[in-house]
């Protein structure tokens, strides 16, 4: 018999919770195509030689082939390569980019939601199959800095949609901490960057560890790269300056990235106060990264990690003859729909779209039962029959269970029709051509839950 | 540099083309959603023991392997069971309703619209990553039998809504078609089925060869066979009725399951007149089907084949003590998706959700468009900026290679804003907290395309 055991780390919802998935998922489209993203899919597998190119990923990947392939390259890829499944939504987005550049319009603004895989060990908040929101604008040749304060503010929007609490997104420019490393005289930035990411995680004691044994630090550069990582919130930006005045006085490329920078909080502000803040930590472990860089946490979740990620990368593809740099942010819906589900913190109005059962007094008159259904449906009312011509009290339990909030009955010759609200028990004479329901209950909806 | 091609199988759409397959995604979802059914979606994987037995299938499945699995079983499946991507929705589903009884009510009427993937030669219409949109009812022990009239009126209904021409959905139940096998005197009933399942791609004559050599058929036998299988359409019943009054009088089975199929003729042909025939050649070569089975074609479009088929089947699933019967039916969306876009049957009326694109004078009055922007986003309507402060001319020019049909421009200082209508060029003053669009250009709509 089927094999029924859940696999770790590949989620599925119950019904009700699909529906909050489904909300969540609405809201973001919606709030993405208000900005003029257009939306995509890509194909789930990518040649592996193309995934590989990104480092670091290579034990995460899921390789897919035939059952019996019979002849080489036989799951479809050309050249024999291999396929796995994608394991984000930016290696599909810059191979997309390049074959369709003839018929895109640059710079391109596209959202994609979409599962990816990864074969992680499965924990809280991690899962081996999940889908992720992303929205990206890639340009042609250039890409204007305007998009590293527009794209992060959609995301910020995006989030504050869906009603889940406060958000914040902390931000930093690749950059200006480049700038700021070099001009403590550190000249290999990578591992000094790539220790300066594990702060959170592993604490500053042991990031002044790395520090020395792999970027030859100092004491005193220890401290003064530690002084910067610690650089974030409302006071962010005279900190900054302090620090670019002390290490950092020489570099106009510098300047120019605090610059940026500062347009970016100044930006936020305006639109959307308070959400967005400066974190000289945020600096995205992944080296393709050129520019701006974002992380966020939903305010009191913030051992969820970070909900939405990204940055500025100069060089998401490129065919030799032209480059494409891009800028793009990524929600990690499944992650954050399992929290919004664990909590409790929104949940569907019911687990069923129906809002009126219809029911019926025996199967010899299911057709009128089914007229007046039709009827309802008719005007956009979701409405359903009743499975079987039960007793009338199994009907309404039949329909509590679902959770419809209405049952209707269709009158015996001559007699008007009723329908009964079984929450409050009121039942009243209706007409199918005319009855409607409150308009909260005609559809499912998604609510905050009001935990006292 | 990245690899560009594209793989022969797995289709993708520009953005103006995935706008279609959204809008029959959304149709399907409001159709389904309007009569009751909740949707789910399922993890791509099943342990292939599980996908296995269903037979046939076996060369077609895609395995799943971490790419350095470094213990067995390292790819998440329990007892080191191999994981593949799933081939249909309906394995799936069995599984999914066996984990959760417990959690669902049943009847249990769910919708899924989701990729699944074969490894197919592909070829005009079939796909080896493709999307489904599948309807069932799932009961526990017992399905009565109106949800087999009731299923297949949604997904005409759905197919209706699509706008895509006239939809012929034929029918059978494998009740009567094994009765009057059997009446033939053919007790060997799966070779006949086998047979008459090939009419339609090898002729009436291979067919007879077929029923000769695997069936053991006399010539009367299989002039009789090829009979039943020529009965469809308006004269169905009368021939149906006759055929039975022949070679099935005494079977009480038999006439149940001819006053089944006729009731689900005469309550189709009440709903949507004219969209549901009978045709005893349908008979569907997966032979869990038990009772009603369906195929449908767009008509004048036949050779894509069928875009939507299913049937009953009374062991969809069972944990031993408890039966699931079912009744279901599957739209191909990738394949009826390709064919709309290949006919142009619709179109988007954009390829981006943007409706108004803000012009830019300078980049330091940048700000000013972007508050345009929201504002117009504050009241619903789908805006952008421009992506630099290029001359009004380049300006207008790249919103009329998006699509975006209105240009805005800010007014300089106490002038009034004005925005201009591309198509017909007409400029008029403009307030962004009041102005409003033309409801037809507001949102990115998918709209049938008449061709003279």
């Amino acid at each position: 018999m089927a094999r029924i055991a859940p696999l770790s780390g590949f989620p599925e919802w119950l019904p009700a919770e699909r529906a909050v998935e489904v909300h969540v998922v609405d809201t973001l489209r919606r709030v993405f195509e208000l900005h003029g993203f257009a939306g995509i899919e890509t194909r789930s597998v990518e040649p592996l030689s193309q995934m590989l190119r990104k480092g670091e990923i290579d034990k995460e990947v899921y390789v897919v082939r035939r059952l019996h392939a019979d002849e080489p390259g036989d799951a479809g890829a050309p050249d024999d390569d291999t396929l796995g499944l994608h394991f984000d939504l930016t290696v599909p987005l810059a191979r997309y980019v390049l074959q369709n550049a003839g018929h895109l319009v640059f710079p391109f603004k596209r959202y994609q939601i979409q599962r990816s895989w990864r074969g992680e060990r499965p924990q809280d908040g991690r899962f081996r199959e999940f889908v992720q929101a992303d929205v990206d604008v890639v340009g042609r040749d250039t890409l204007p800095r305007h998009h590293e304060v527009d794209v992060p503010l959609v995301m910020v929007e995006a989030l504050r949609a869906l009603d889940v609490g406060d958000v914040r997104m902390r931000v930093n420019d690749r950059r200006v901490a480049e700038g700021l490393v070099r001009g403590l005289g550190l000249d290999d930035v990578p591992p000094v960057l790539a220790a300066v990411d594990k702060l959170a995680k592993i604490g500053p004691d042991a990031v002044g560890d790395l520090l020395r044994e792999r970027a030859g630090a100092s004491a005193a550069q220890v401290d003064a790269v530690l002084e910067m990582a610690g650089v974030s919130g409302p006071g962010a930006a005279r900190a900054l300056t302090d620090l670019v005045a002390r290490h950092g006085a020489g570099s106009d490329a510098l300047h120019e990235a605090v610059g940026d920078l500062q347009r970016l909080l100044d930006a936020a502000e305006e639109v959307a106060p308070g959400a967005v803040v400066a974190d000289l930590s945020v600096v995205r472990g992944l080296d393709y990264y050129t520019g701006s860089v974002y992380e966020t946490e939903l305010v009191g979740q913030e051992d969820l990690g970070s909900v939405c990620s990204g940055g500025r990368y100069d060089d998401l593809a490129s065919d030799g003859a032209t480059r494409h740099p891009g800028v793009g942010l990524s929600i990690g819906v499944s992650r954050l729909v399992s929290r919004l589900l664990r909590d409790d913190v929104v949940r569907a109005s019911r687990p069923v779209p129906t809002a009126v059962l219809v029911a019926v007094s025996d199967e010899a008159t299911r057709s009128r039962s089914d007229a007046v259904a039709r009827a309802l449906r008719a005007r956009g009312i979701p409405s359903d029959t009743a499975p079987t011509a039960a007793k009338f009290g199994r009907q309404i339990r039949h329909a509590d269970r679902l959770g419809v909030p209405f049952v209707w009955f269709p009158g015996a010759a001559g007699d008007p029709d009723e329908v009964k609200d079984i929450r409050s028990g009121d039942q009243v004479v209706a007409d199918a051509a005319t009855w409607e329901p409150p308009s909260a209950d005609r559809y499912q909806q998604v609510v905050p839950v009001h935990h006292p």
